[in-house]
């Protein structure tokens, strides 16, 4: 009788626990809706919308380094995908060993963001490619016609003829621009939140629901939200407190000032996407903290003036962890140079 | 009448021709046999065998760039399969802006050279890769108990287990080298020619096989030959009249003197593989020449005492064009580093 009662009873609370569950999911679900939606397949625009011929030539460009003035930099370089799309390092180095003013963002799921890099210096992806061409501390070519030269000698004509057939001049920078931004509107790699949020509730573990639940509550949200989970909007870094109180900067970067002149706008900058996050160590515009967890606590701390203790802080990053999205096959094919 | 005699004419010359085309496809491929035979399934030692968990541990490591000491450079910086395996460089560029002293050569169809790379001053691909580890134009690490410690830091402990299931320290430097050996002993890029020379004569265009022939006739193969199409012997560089004469090369190279330091080894390189040639500019040890035209011409002249007519150094071109593989599709996939 006793151990019939223990069974009842262990049923029962199984039952409570799976009717909890699963209604703290539709709960969850349903606040996370309020959040998050799930990507789009890509992230064209009406501006530069994506034909196969453009993506194809934009892929190919995305890997040449011979229009670069020393012959070592592409977009690749910075932006390997065996690194999600970054270089691990705390800032990018560019031709001659010339050091990039920041660390160089991931540039999966990136392409929808209100501005790039990290300050908004760059109107969009197309924008950041194009003057990346000339620019000192990247390509670092003369000019842009010495960049369409190179790209005639190599054999590139048929290929940008391909993708521009109604342009009188299929090889120009502006081209180049829109063959690379093409590219890279289609590199989204959707994780299990994607699913969670079409309503697969099974798609994040209890764990991970459990990190959803504290990046929702604790705050996290009223800045990295939407698709990219980030990317839409400026902030201030170090609401509470100055920033490089708490990372390892080298120095105070004014981040959106240098482009406004503002004094508003110091120390803003673009809140970034978070897609992937666990794979783009280091963190933040300069590189300057290593760990997750750590970029976690010094977040939560100097934005929203919160101190998180350990478990939270690890729930979050468990909840971070699956943002860790699929790079889909076609991605991962390096293609060949003419 | 007139026309059926005519149309009779032109029929027997149309048999005479294909039968002089098809014989002498037969007789230029028992020629070609003589110097040349098909490349095997991958380059495989007794040493080094290859495992499917070491490859892709090797493939993984291959594109690593977090255990050279500024962490920009992988064994795929100088040999990124987008350029067939090599830089575009005179000379690559290692870590901190560091120039190699000699052109990175490719390394598809690479691995069982007798040497590598140029003056033989490395035993095989995995002694070259352990030494890039150290090198100080290379990855620069202070010592191999860094890498390993660095390898171990970045998650690599249960990959290393994997591909040296029986090894008591499975993360190592020289299981590094044996790893990214193995990887590249997978490197091959079947051609035309291949097919040719196992009997498909008409794997080869008419105006290849007048290249083949010429090549052969003219004397080329009296170091370019085998499998690899070169990479089995040391040369003089400048046999008939010393290089620098008709290169653009900035400085004598000694080339294996360096290692021998005998005065017979001036001036002697390793004869560089032709797999792929076309693809692989600039060319010769130090990058001094732009085309392949004057390479032709170049070699002529200085190795075989011969001054080549236009047409002939053409032919050969479009012979050594025909010398571009094909890559496996799998090779071309980029993987996630952990």
């Amino acid at each position: 009788m006793r151990k019939t009662g223990s069974i009842f009873l262990f049923l029962c609370f199984l039952l409570c626990a799976v009717g909890y569950t699963a209604e703290g999911s539709g709960d969850l679900l349903e606040q996370a809706k309020k959040f998050f939606s799930p990507l789009p397949s890509d992230m064209a625009t009406a501006q530069n919308p994506i034909t196969p011929a453009k993506v194809r030539l934009g892929k190919i460009l995305f890997y040449e380094c011979r229009i670069s003035v020393d012959g070592t930099v592409s977009c690749s370089k910075c932006h390997p995908f065996s690194l999600y799309a970054t270089d691990g390092l705390r800032k990018s180095i560019g031709n001659n060993c010339r050091p990039n003013p920041r660390k160089a963002p991931t540039l999966f799921n990136a392409a929808a963001q209100l501005s790039a890099p990290w300050i908004g210096n760059r109107k969009d992806v197309e924008d950041q490619a194009k003057q990346a061409l000339v620019g000192p501390p990247s390509f670092g070519m003369p000019s842009y016609e010495s960049v369409e030269k190179k790209l005639i000698e190599l054999g590139y004509s048929p290929l940008f003829k391909d993708a521009f057939p109604n342009d009188g001049k299929p090889v120009s920078a502006d081209n180049f621009a829109k063959a690379v931004g093409a590219f890279e509107r289609t590199l989204v790699t959707p994780a299990p939140l994607d699913d969670f949020l079409k309503g697969e509730k099974t798609a994040l573990t209890e764990a991970e629901q459990k990190g959803l639940k504290l990046f929702i509550d604790t705050g996290c949200v009223a800045c990295h939200s939407g698709a990219y989970i980030g990317g839409q909007a400026y902030r201030k870094f170090g609401i509470f407190e100055p920033y490089w109180k708490y990372t390892k900067s080298d120095k105070i970067d004014d981040g959106r000032y240098a482009v406004t002149k503002d004094e508003a706008d110091k120390y803003i900058f673009k809140v970034p996407v978070l897609r992937n996050v666990a794979k783009v160590p280091p963190y933040f515009h300069d590189g300057s903290v290593d760990k997750l967890q750590d970029v976690v606590v010094i977040m939560a701390k100097i934005q929203l003036g919160k101190d998180l203790d350990r478990l939270t802080v690890d729930n979050i990053v468990t909840f971070l962890d699956s943002l860790t999205g699929k790079i889909p096959e076609d991605l991962i094919k390096v293609p060949l140079l003419p």
